[in-house]
């Protein structure tokens, strides 16, 4: 399969368009024109045009999209499917809330164990995942080729988990602790969910705009 | 004050620099040239200057930034210490380790209430925050002068809060529901937190690195 370059903007409209066209497939619409996806989406036609341009296409003039021949094709184009092994490191609230209620198989990921260091927990099972002990990590992510770690531990044991990761193997990490992570020499992939980066821009459009 | 015309790609860094610049100045750290805060945050020193530029510039050739100066100024186009007045809706996982964990007066939003439909919820106090009825919500809004709404609620009840915020006035919405919410005619802002589309553009880079 050729790798043609993908800008950054469009990588991150991918998900969304696969969230909009998993959406219309649900609503059994088999067949959407970019004005109709574009107005779903809050975005113009010809940027929809532009960004599936850069797949090669998939629409024809005056005809539409197939919605799900467009879907696979943005699927597979996120490796949705690819049957990424994964665990998760600290079972605190956020890292519960995601194990309860985050659905990673939909998007590809087969979540295989969680750790933690409290001895309380560990032993335990939360929604078919067992909750190991933090020093069994480095091995069970070795001998089992797991390839993405969340990272929700506290702030104070972000960077001991991620040298840990690291060590282990450890291709990508999913990072909810708010912590900048150093990766040293290692070229992991680090994808962040940056909790109080999102609630200061939303700050800064409250301040700046008509009615502040 | 005059308000310059700032990049969405500069105004996304911004609360970067606001972390990065607390860190240097609760390590003590009072001046720092654009090279050492670029070898920080992974930007090249010319990307910083160009940054700090758009805001008028702060810094002096061959002299470095003072911290503080900077911190403050950073902290000011933000909008930190406007004083927002917030509540949150949905005391489920998210809502209640965000209660529990995220320090919203540090970046100048001030808790006032929490709302749920839960029977067993409401009338409790969660880390000083009083969780309320919904039903109220329109009202508290309206008479407290609320700007922002955290939504953790369920999907199911997300579109039914936010028209409610709306109703009552609301200026700004922090989505955690993971759904496209539509705001009507309201010019209300909203700001998500999407952890799928996280996910898969960590896929995506994961599908298409070198050892994939």
């Amino acid at each position: 399969m050729k790798k043609p370059y993908i800008s950054k903007n469009v990588i991150q409209r991918m998900p969304r368009y696969l969230r909009t066209l998993t959406e219309l497939q649900k609503e059994g619409i088999h067949r959407i024109s970019s004005g109709e996806l574009g107005a779903r989406m809050r975005l113009t036609p010809s940027q929809i045009r532009q960004d599936f341009a850069c797949f090669g296409g998939f629409g024809q003039q005056g005809y539409g999209y197939n919605v799900k021949t467009l879907r696979d094709e943005v699927a597979s184009i996120l490796g949705v499917n690819r049957g990424f092994q994964m665990v998760l490191v600290g079972t605190g609230k956020i890292g519960q809330s995601l194990l309860e209620n985050f659905d990673f198989e939909s998007y590809g990921f087969k979540l295989r164990a969680a750790f933690d260091i409290r001895h309380d927990l560990i032993g335990e099972n939360i929604c078919g995942v067992p909750v190991l002990d933090c020093s069994e990590m480095e091995d069970f992510i070795r001998s089992n080729g797991i390839h993405v770690a969340v990272l929700s531990t506290n702030r104070a044991g972000a960077q001991r988990a991620v040298d840990t990761l690291i060590a282990g193997g450890i291709r990508a990490i999913w990072n909810f602790t708010e912590c900048e992570l150093s990766p040293g020499d290692s070229d992991v992939i680090i994808e962040s969910i940056h909790f109080s980066e999102s609630l200061l821009r939303l700050g800064y459009h409250l301040s700046n705009s008509a009615s502040a």
